[in-house]
């Protein structure tokens, strides 16, 4: 035991000290319950990704090279494959302009670091991915939200006019495809006019981009491609943010950056000083896994089993939904977003949905910028991790909760 | 190719605008040229890593748990077994009690996060691990540094008479057991009493174990254990930090921390916010080591490894090197820490080094807190991952050198 039992209270820095919602632990524990069928939490589909392919990789690495479990460089043919995939993305760049993340959710955390001041000014859209604003939040800064919808995604006027106004934010940070929580993709002339904004004003703008390779026109059946990154329409003041989470597995934990090149000595420094670098292991595998050439047969097969889960919530939706509800159609990526009628409160509802129904969902105020209430109805539906029989399942028990909430059950 | 190519000058933070001595980047360069024999990086055995233990472990978990490439919440088997762990540096604890992090690095960037307000005062040693000051740069901090050497470790009494002057730092970072660079360890003391400044002035301790497991009496032969870990002296105010990447790989990336329990929440709150969560996958493959119970036989191979390997320095140094130098018996680690006359500069030493001798190491200014040059004249010798054989030969090379900046050959 220690010599001596201590007590006292230990001072926090501000940023730490800086609360988020607390419906978020609420849910993730609400919808782990055995039974429910969760719509809850964003999560790839387990059943898909590649095991066999990586633990015969990870074997071979293992037994060929000892360095895989050593410190080590960025691994550069993991770079040059990255440099690869990005014209799939309609990004022209080098080996040289990739750098490596332990995940989006990290490349986004440097990039804050390089960029803003604590209490200083950021840019963001109203309804946005939790773990952004969570990321935000250690800075203490000040924000400008700026509304987006489900239909048309961040609302590029109100960017205008807010630096149009003199706010100098020092990054604008956007999901434009297959957007999360809005399942939302922003359209060609839409991305033109941001990079074009971005330059004028020289404000960077984070694009988010863990969905892209997921994302297509929206249309049933096969689909056609995403739009183009954003990055592809301005390369200086767009620094753009991929993710190996998404389309292989989380658990290895590797993203990537494509990054103006004379911002990286920095950025590696702030990397370096936060984890000193991304698992070589991790790292080595996925460049085995694309050096085998598996990825285009493997996206192609997530791709297509996304769509019938889309295809499968969006059936069940319009089947049993009561009027007053409103939803889109995703543009690829994982999510759905359920407008309900003004009078429901959707963290209310997720109570009773899981209680006497089970099933779970996000209800949409875990996902408004700064304790905005414009969400309060809305619900996020992830369907990637479900099957379609669950899917339907779940959405059928979720629509009788909905009646129940709005007096008609 | 993108629409416009766009230029502009791109606003950085303060705190990524701070940067550290140049030396680290010449030093990693030149200790990589073919035919060098490199004590310059503190990398463990590369030789020792138990790769088919890992392997075998790999290859069942992809095969059973195809959750473990799922993002997932933190393992209570990890948890447990590194709390049955913790009794072996003299800390009893619980599982609730342990924190997982990417590595010991990520700690101590979460726990200065936690505790230190951007520009606020912190105290760390004077001549420290490198990246600990390349941590705390981008707080743009106020120094404190603190005296320290090769014999006894940190000067408490100076400690105690800052803090006694009204120093309030949010912290006091410190390396007790086999400390990097020094090689030196704190005795039970000046344990007791550095817990118990910590206790009379309120001042958070982060004590970083990334040694300790590999920690000695520094006698020669078999070698007895090191002193209990500083938390062993208060459960409080010292936060404790472990690391799974010196004593099994870093490319694993695990590392923890024992907090206080009431800061927990926080701390996940600010991981979450940097990189979700520590790989699920390496998590299960370290709690698959540990529960195989292969740990105590893995640890007892790289300690009885790495005292050969000290002893092979010592004798070397002993045998070779002029009269003038000077060098401690390290207490186990990795480091050993060599003092020359002050009329050599240890960075031009390794420039010649490197190009006459082919043998490289890191000069003392690198390890320097604030740009401090009472180190001017020290090396860092990194024996851990050199047969006794490269040690010896390394060691004579050396010698050369630095006769010959002593003007001796």
């Amino acid at each position: 035991m220690p010599e001596i039992v201590s007590s006292g209270t230990i001072r926090l820095a501000r940023g730490a000290s800086a609360t988020g919602p607390n419906i978020l632990r609420q849910v993730l524990s609400l919808s782990m319950r055995p039974g429910v069928i969760s719509f809850a939490i964003g999560l790839p589909a387990t059943d898909l990704f590649p095991a066999d392919d990586l633990s015969r990789a990870a074997a071979d690495l293992l037994a060929r090279q000892p360095g895989s479990l050593q410190y080590g460089e960025p691994s550069q043919l993991l770079k040059a494959h990255i440099a690869g995939l990005m014209a799939q993305r309609g990004v022209p760049c080098t080996p040289e302009q990739v750098f490596l993340t332990a995940g989006s959710q990290q490349g986004m955390d440097l990039l804050a670091h390089l960029l803003l001041d604590p209490g200083g000014q950021v840019m963001i859209e109203r309804t946005v991915y939790e773990c952004a604003n969570g990321m935000l939040r250690k800075f203490v800064p000040e924000i400008l939200a700026v509304p987006n919808d489900a239909a048309n995604g961040i609302d590029l006027a109100a960017v205008e006019s807010s630096l149009e106004g003199g706010a100098r934010p020092a990054f604008l940070y956007v999901i434009p495809t297959a957007h999360n929580p809005l399942g939302v993709s922003l359209g060609l002339e839409a991305r033109r006019r941001l990079a074009e904004i971005a330059r004028r004003y020289e404000l960077p703008v984070i694009e988010d981009d863990a969905y892209g390779f997921l994302g297509d026109d929206g249309a049933d059946g096969a689909g056609g491609e995403a739009p183009a990154a954003l990055r592809s329409f301005d390369d200086r003041w767009v620094l753009y943010l991929g993710s190996f989470s998404k389309i292989l597995a989380p658990s290895l934990r590797v993203g990537w950056g494509i990054i103006p090149a004379d911002l990286l000595p920095r950025l590696q420094a702030l990397k370096h000083s936060m984890d000193i670098d991304t698992s070589t292991l991790s790292q080595a595998l996925v460049a085995a896994f694309l050096e085998a050439g598996l990825l285009p047969d493997h996206l192609e097969r997530i791709r297509a089993a996304y769509r019938q889960r889309r295809e499968a919530a969006l059936r069940a939706l319009a089947e049993c939904f009561p009027t007053g509800a409103r939803w889109n159609r995703p543009t690829g990526g994982m999510f759905l977003w359920v407008e309900l009628p003004p009078e429901v409160d959707a963290a209310e509802l997720l109570r009773t949905a899981v209680e006497i129904e089970h099933v779970a969902f996000s209800p949409g105020v875990a996902f408004a910028t700064g304790g905005g209430r414009h969400a309060d109805s809305c619900l996020r539906l992830s369907y990637a991790n479900l099957t379609p029989e669950q899917i339907d399942e779940g959405i059928r028990r979720l629509a009788r909760a909905v009646r129940r909430a709005l007096g008609q059950s």
